[in-house]
């Protein structure tokens, strides 16, 4: 029997409060400090772990977040989500990303099908043809190999789909395995469209269009600009065009595409880079055989997650630290920080996962809730940050809870060796350095340059970003909101905030308009 | 007189906390919203204007911060900076980034020069290198002429160049400016330089190395990346390679580059896109004139920022503003939201901006300070955002002034029609409703539906995004950060908590640790 309490109800969060709090400068200082590094790691999918020896917590602290784990029942929420119950409330929906990737629980049958088997038939169906494309038995009227994908899609459909891009093309390009340029059209601002429409050849490029309804407009405008750019450039938009969306939408049955690839309901746009959202676009790129990689290390990262020993399992180990630092000791965002240029965008997309997820303030009953809830997510890759945004972290007048993502080697395995180090170690040894700059600072008489510490961070720590570490990585997050979102008992899978500003829009593009909107739309010359 | 005092011990300051607060959503809404919109607007340069309507200010607290603006003595402290006074106290340090593009009060001399004139003649300088390089007068060494040009620099000698750069390809294209692509190396990581230096021709690439002290290990190593390839293809950097530093750097007389240009201390790296920093890869890539719009631009908004009356000082009164909301309502973030897609990367340059500077809690005197500071800076281009994390901007437990970009018209201006409306026309009318939906929200009986409105925002909006208008935009926020820094008592040009990472990560790589920081050296193989 599940309890879907509110967090200030459990007893497990009276205590928690109550515990002593850490001081992280001190027991990151000395032999302590090294206890703490080799204890405080759980081993991840893929060849990864997750090291929390420089989070605020000790024995007393994680005991605490283990108790409330399980007065919260983490586990057996988890249980259900993936056993099929109805858990996105709002919208009434399963919560089923996870049945992309493999299978946890029970069958899950919904709309008299079994949902793992319609996943991987649609991935089947994406990895033949893709394949068809690369071998060129799928090709332009002229018969010529398309050598671009294009993905026009916006939010869910591109942020995830864009960063696990960009996390695995280099790695591609070393192994092999680059089969197609990807590029991104999400943005209704025209200048995105044409900019990417001007950058490519557009005879030998192959788009898909991502919209699970079909009807989201930003989308629906940029098809429009491809539309035209390949009437006017002679060609039928019917060879060049794919769609991935439900099989409810407009766009299934359509003749405009050459194909349409399926999704569902129970896949959330931000959870959907293993669906065929992700799919498509990540087979066309480097062929199916990468893609279900990364699927293996999401899968792999999931079975973890369903660990009900809270230490084994680094998502849950990580949400409950999260809700710590948000609920209790008070901190108001996150950095993610990763020591990798592939990971670019990473932060982009968990910004997208945890806020939108996450940035509620009714309970999923739709109940007001007395507690802060989703934190604000920002970073940029270091050695970068470390130039520009990491003065405030050091010095700044809050504290920012830091996530750190570091590989001990780099993809492209092409280095320079400058003062006795290559670029590789120079790079893993900033991550070292920084992490414990952060957590122990240092003294000194002049407080301009006094460092005072106590900046708690956590890192996550793997050989390569390859696709299955990927797929690891990506899982860790969308499991962590997830745990968090049980925590504060809110539904992490809906995103009503999103729908006022539609409605106004159209509202504005319509002319229907008083007081200050009216007055917003002459200023802006609609 | 000048008076350095603290926020806390200003008489004013006092009195602005005691004003009664503004209920935005009230005042938003119905006739006295669209009385706001008309009347809390201020011009700015280059056609743009700053339009504060939604933010949580009326009559009583506009006047409560001209007081505390007058007992701040923000206009006597920007005069004091651009006569020449060390402001930059830390470093004691002149600091002179307007001088680059302008000068507001009497000449400034250090080192004994004028320091507009060397400004100025650097500026020289560049134009007649950049002109050479597209005339083909300055080639490679088959006499043919470079196509590429690529910037290697870190922090401020990269996030400003680049996000400039990027806002005006797409201008630049389109009329018939673009002389040259540009590339940004960055990274420490080796998989940066690595593929940047695969997807060029470099043997029609010319390279920029951009350090002020010649001395930023990432830039060195990253030289060396280049310098290796330059050799394999048989080529003599020399020839490939200009250096952008101060006098006084190990660079500035090398054999190793074609041309050095020169800045100085007086130019802080996150405020030097308006110097050689910014001036040399600009001008390659569209010409000296285009540089020299964009210093218009910046030097016609730092009048502005010279102006007395705060009503008619837009960067002064948008200061003024976010002290009000980081220190008396309790805000702790800003969300940068330009709805454009030419400043993709514009919020990441300001994050380095606002969070480097102000990002401190000690006063210029390095006394510690009883008040906050610098808040998070993040945000991501629209309407991408409002598919991402918007979400918990409109319903997340904590509130997060915005800050809006907008312009009537695009830059590449192709456009489609769908449903009656352009892509453009869609762009703006999302970002007025935007506004009006954070501000007024929207009552809902089911909760999960609800929108409490409240969410300052304001918006700055243009005609078009071009080289004038994107220089006034810098200008716009390199003096707020300035003004924000005055009113906090701190020094904004210095950055002594970027030192202590580069201290133990020097460590890791001499091997010379112990305790924690010996342990994550194991952790990540070093």
């Amino acid at each position: 029997m599940i309890n879907w309490n509110n967090l200030d109800t459990l007893k497990s969060y009276d205590a928690l409060k109550k515990v002593a709090k850490v001081n992280v400068a001190e027991v990151m200082t000395g032999e302590s400090g090294a206890e703490r590094v080799k204890k405080y790691s759980v081993p991840m999918a893929a060849g990864l772990s997750f090291n929390y020896a420089a989070k605020a917590v000790d024995g007393d602290v994680l005991e605490a977040l283990k108790a409330l784990a399980e007065e919260a029942q983490l586990s057996e929420k988890f249980e259900a989500l993936y056993n099929g119950e109805v858990i996105n409330t709002g919208e009434k929906r399963l919560v089923l990303h996870q049945l992309t990737r493999g299978q946890l629980g029970e069958d899950v049958t919904a709309d008299g099908v079994n949902k793992r088997e319609f996943y991987l038939n649609e991935q089947k169906r994406i990895a033949e043809f893709a394949n068809k494309v690369h071998s060129g038995e799928i090709a332009n009227a002229k018969g010529e190999k398309f050598t671009t994908v294009v993905q026009i899609g916006i939010g869910g459909s591109d942020l995830g789909p864009r960063a696990m891009y960009l996390a695995l093309e280099n790695w591609a390009k070393k192994t092999g395995n680059f089969k197609m340029e990807a590029k991104f059209i999400s943005n209704v601002d025209p200048d995105d469209a044409s900019a990417v429409l001007n950058s490519i050849d557009v005879e030998h490029s192959i788009f898909i269009l991502v919209s699970k309804s079909g009807t989201t407009l930003e989308t629906l405008t940029n098809e429009s600009f491809v539309t035209d750019a390949l009437k006017k450039a002679g060609l039928d938009q019917g060879k060049h065009m794919i769609a991935v969306t439900s099989q409810t939408s407009p766009l299934a049955k359509s003749d405009n595409y050459l194909e349409a690839f399926f999704m569902d309901d129970y896949i959330g746009g931000r959870y959907s880079s293993t669906s065929g959202v992700g799919g498509a676009v990540l087979s066309l790129a480097f062929g199916p055989d990468v893609f279900a990689q990364f699927l293996d290390g999401a899968a792999e990262e999931d079975k973890l997650a369903a660990n009900k020993d809270v230490f084994a399992n680094p998502a849950m180990l990580d949400a409950l630290i999260g809700v710590y630092e948000r609920n209790v000791l008070g901190y108001d965002s996150t950095a993610v920080l990763p020591y990798s240029q592939g990971l670019s965008r990473f932060p982009a997309h968990l910004q997208q996962l945890d806020m939108e997820s996450n940035g509620k303030c009714v309970n999923r009953f739709g109940e007001p809730i007395d507690y802060v809830t989703g934190p604000i997510i920002f970073g940029e890759p270091g050695t970068n940050g470390q130039h520009s945004f990491y003065q405030l972290l050091h010095q700044g007048t809050d504290i920012i809870p830091l996530q750190f993502i570091g590989f001990r080697n780099s993809q492209l395995a092409n280095d320079v060796v400058i003062q006795d180090s290559t670029s590789q170690q120079k790079l893993c040894a900033n991550v070292a350095a920084q992490i414990v700059a952060f957590a122990c600072g240092k003294k000194d008489e002049n407080l301009n340059k006094n460092f005072k510490g106590g900046r708690p961070s956590s890192i996550i720590v793997g050989e390569e970003l390859n696709p299955k570490s990927l797929g690891a990585l990506l899982s860790h997050f969308e499991n962590k909101v997830m745990f968090q979102g049980f925590v504060w008992n809110i539904n992490s899978f809906d995103q009503e905030g999103v729908q006022l500003g539609k409605v106004l829009a159209k509202k504005v593009l319509a002319h229907e308009t008083d007081g200050a909107l009216a007055e917003y739309s002459k200023l802006l010359n609609i």
